[in-house]
């Protein structure tokens, strides 16, 4: 059996190795285009700061050990341009001799990966307008760094766009971040994205959002970019950070099917619509696990698996013993300047935009208990279906802790629990580690009661003006002293632990909306007050999830201190 | 209704605030026998050693608080002796005044907690020798080492024997640990625990294992303590923690329904064989979810849970709303001088106890993606049915990151998932965080490899005096340099790297043992020669793993450097 992997990054280099040890009979032919296999390509932006210190940490793994240890026939620098289907052979180019010759295959497995997009505006093809994708590219803005480079631009707040001002940040260039969306990391929801713009501006971060690059041009020294709002800015170098889109030429070229975003359609064995060519990593489209619906997400853990995948289908069929893909739930993280945010699953706006029913729930607990030292807060976002309380997405932004939630929660979604089994799951607890009640099991507590109908929920995002209508009364339940540090528009404060005693004083015939710091307390008032015969919804995740949709809003400086 | 709570910790102070927000109408009376309600117990060792350097910290809430806030009818300082069910009232004794009396019930939750064993030893009531339960305990402790105590035994290595080592050790204190089994944190596998071993003796604490306290007499200065083994160690200060029993007196004399671990005997709703009685906490045996079996498992998050759980089944009955306790896994955790050992489910000693059949991988990989600064390694083990795949327990020590692991498997256990799944889990990944092959998705590729059949595996526990047998070899593929760094007796080596060249060195009619330094090289030297028609197994987790079932042995010093 000969097998042809195109590609040997994430995908094709775990395609290659787990074929090598699934067969040691087969020959295995790897085309890499680049000079490198198996780098390190989420590290790249950390090199740029310096955290990375040598570049050879980088290459995770080299062709020579490769060929050592897996016997691969790994080729660098050659080029695959087309397949021949019929012929079950491929057009190489050999880029170190030129030399162009066709190679057979009984499978084949493309792992081509993604390419940056560049947005078509005059200048966008200047050297001095760089992408980051490759060992070549990190050389390209390392010349230029090292060259006296001081003002950076970043196009595109993703996550690579926003390791990359981080580090240019760290290099000690002049930063600026410019996003077409009004939010940064378009994963998440608006406002628990909106602490990362913080973030960054604290750290002298330079942040247009809703604006885009419109022309890049000459300058006296660099270039000088002009953005949509009218604002020009100046840089040395300009890195286009605004996505990728699937390497799919080659399969469609070959007449395999492509999806409607450009991505190769393949199986849940990786299988295309040619049964000798699979294929793997950030040139396939994926089925989200929550909503079952295709896309493109580009993530360097599922394209691991899916080489393992197609090496398995390879050798072993249709076998049971061969693993299949289960599709994609993105998992994803990044680090900001210590910040860090995290999700998995969908979040509330994709399931707005795909008409799925859902709910959401704010807490905002400490990431270990508060009475050991060191505790630091997080915000966490749990949506999940408001009749079943099956979870769908999870987010949250914080410090240490964040990862470790969103896991436990990436794997609540893989099992397809609901909100009252994350009420009931059974966590490690050390005072530095967590909490009795884990900010997983607090997430859970307050959905579950929501499913359960124990507690009506009314959201932030709807009082962003005040009541929303005249019929609602805000009631802020938190301390006089809170209270007085600011507070929603036209509410009324009586503290909760006074409550009971002051009932005369809140009307009958309107509907209170109750709120306090986190969401705890206007749960306790709620319930009092619901048992009390009075209409009454609590406003979940409190006071500081108002500030996160006040900021997301861009309302930040009309109500808040 | 009138609901009457036995203790205000944990998970009486938890029953008492959830029954509230579900009944506002509801009497609700809580006695606690001590000054204090709901305190930290689990940060009680940190004050010791002055992470926590406020007493108060401790105090997660109080008296007036819980009258204030949820209109709790809080008794501190009055105990319960008795119960008259037919009666439905308790009789109590209110120390600060010395006065009995009744107080009625319609609903009794019975949330005492559990008692430290006392071992009957001479001496062990000297006043000398205390526990560490209460905060009343935590200020006997503290007026020793303030009156200049300069020398601590702990007896008992579990988690707050530990924890006490450590504290006494940052006070400043000589420190020993002495535990009567040949390890210590005995919920995990030997082989798990031995790191802590080495961190606590690094870290200057005496350690005897397999040795017992048998007299405590008195010293010209403290006391000493006289041990099995024959040695004399002298202190001013012994601590045990031996252990705890549940504090199910005041059940039995009522005569409820108590187990064969001297716990109250509760349904899924936390109802007692008296059905208007309900006992939550380290007062109740549990059913372990792994193993089906009942027992007394004292963790604070499972007593949180029950407490929420008892006063829905008072208010809500059978009610599908109605939460219902799932049982215990036993996830748990504890740091020691930095190191980090967690557990969840079943151990393999547990396992083997209880006849049933499983299986066990090691994987050591790093917490993080190796090449971004600052990965700390952990070792990772594994358990699991070696038919179906099911997930029964993991264990992990080693640093950051250790927590998460553990909390992912705990999921995933609760889920009733298998090693397939595990393999298939999409985790975050960004360099900082974690790696796009997970430590846990590691561990189910090996597992799953070996429930698939694609690798046999042996036990490093099997060779500790070489191979098993005369037909086997222990053939070690790693570098020549590893192996001159230290080796398996008499194993013979042959890198993997020069494996197929070098086949006929080896003999087709013996059995290969092959072993690496963490499993993975191992593995694909397994499956070369399994294809190439050897008689091969591996030594999964490799040289890393002798080195700890080695430690476990007490022969460390023998074969290893």
């Amino acid at each position: 059996m000969k097998l042809v992997i195109v590609g040997g990054v994430a995908g094709g280099a775990s395609a290659a190795t787990r074929a090598r040890r699934l067969c040691e009979d087969a020959e295995i032919v790897l085309f890499e285009r680049g000079p490198d296999v198996s780098f390190a390509n989420c590290g790249l932006p950390y090199f740029i700061g310096g955290e990375i210190a040598q570049r050879s940490k980088l290459l995770v793994t080299s062709p020579a050990l490769l060929r050592d240890r897996f016997r691969l026939d790994v080729r660098t620098r050659c080029t695959v341009e087309a397949i021949d289907r019929r012929a079950k052979t491929v057009r190489v180019t050999d880029l170190n001799s030129g030399r162009r010759f066709d190679e057979s295959y009984d499978a084949l497995v493309l792992a081509p990966g993604a390419t940056p997009l560049r947005p078509s505006i005059p200048g966008a093809d200047r050297p001095e307008v760089l992408t980051l994708r490759s060992l070549d590219d990190l050389d390209r803005i390392m010349a230029r760094v090292e060259a006296g480079a001081k003002r950076a631009i970043v196009v595109g707040a993703g996550f690579i766009g926003l390791e990359l001002a981080e580090n240019f940040m760290k290099r000690g260039l002049e930063t600026t971040v410019v996003e077409h969306q009004p939010q940064v990391l378009p994963r998440l929801d608006p406002e628990m994205a909106a602490p990362i713009v913080d973030e960054l501006r604290a750290k002298r971060v330079a942040v247009f959002l809703s604006d885009s690059a419109m022309a890049i041009r000459n300058a006296t020294a660099g270039v000088t970019v002009d953005l949509a709002s009218g604002t020009s800015l100046n840089a040395d170098l300009v890195i286009l950070g605004v996505g990728v889109r699937p390497e799919s030429g080659l399969a469609a070229a070959a007449g395999l099917e492509i999806g409607p975003f450009g991505g190769v359609c393949v199986s849940d064995q990786m299988q295309t619509s040619d049964p000798s060519i699979w294929a793997v990593g950030d040139a396939i489209e994926v089925r989200d696990v929550v909503s079952g619906a295709m896309g493109h997400v580009p993530l360097a853990g599922p394209a691991n698996r899916q080489g393992r995948i197609a090496a398995d289908s390879i050798v072993r069929g249709a076998s049971p013993l061969a693993a299949r893909f289960r599709g994609v739930q993105g998992s994803s993280i990044v680090g900001v300047f210590g910040r860090v945010a995290a999700s998995t699953g969908a979040s509330a706006k994709q399931l707005a935009r795909q008409g799925i029913r859902h709910r959401s729930v704010y807490v905002h607990p400490a990431n270990h208990a508060t009475y050991y030292p060191g505790a630091q807060p997080m915000t966490l976002k749990l949506t999940f279906d408001p009749d079943s309380g099956r979870v769908l997405g999870a987010q949250a932004i914080g410090g240490a802790g964040v990862d470790k939630r969103i896991d436990i929660i990436a794997v609540a979604i893989q099992a397809g629990m609901t909100v009252f089994d994350l009420e009931q799951l059974e966590l490690c607890y050390a005072p530095q580690f967590g909490s009795a009640k884990d900010p997983v099991n607090m997430a859970g507590f307050v959905a579950a009661g929501l499913v359960r109908g124990d507690h009506p929920q009314a959201d932030m995002a709807d009082m962003l003006d005040g009541p929303p209508d005249d019929r609602s009364i805000l009631l802020d339940v938190r301390t006089a002293e809170e209270f007085e540090m600011g507070h929603l528009p036209t509410a009324v404060n009586i503290p909760v632990d006074e409550l009971r005693d002051r009932l005369d004083e809140l009307p009958r015939d309107r509907r209170l909306l109750v709120y306090c710091q986190v969401g705890m307390r206007g749960y306790i008032a709620t319930r009092i007050l619901l048992q009390k015969g009075f209409d009454v919804a609590n406003l979940g995740g409190g006071y500081k999830t108002y500030l996160l949709v006040q900021a997301a809003a861009g309302r930040r400086d009309r109500e808040s201190p």
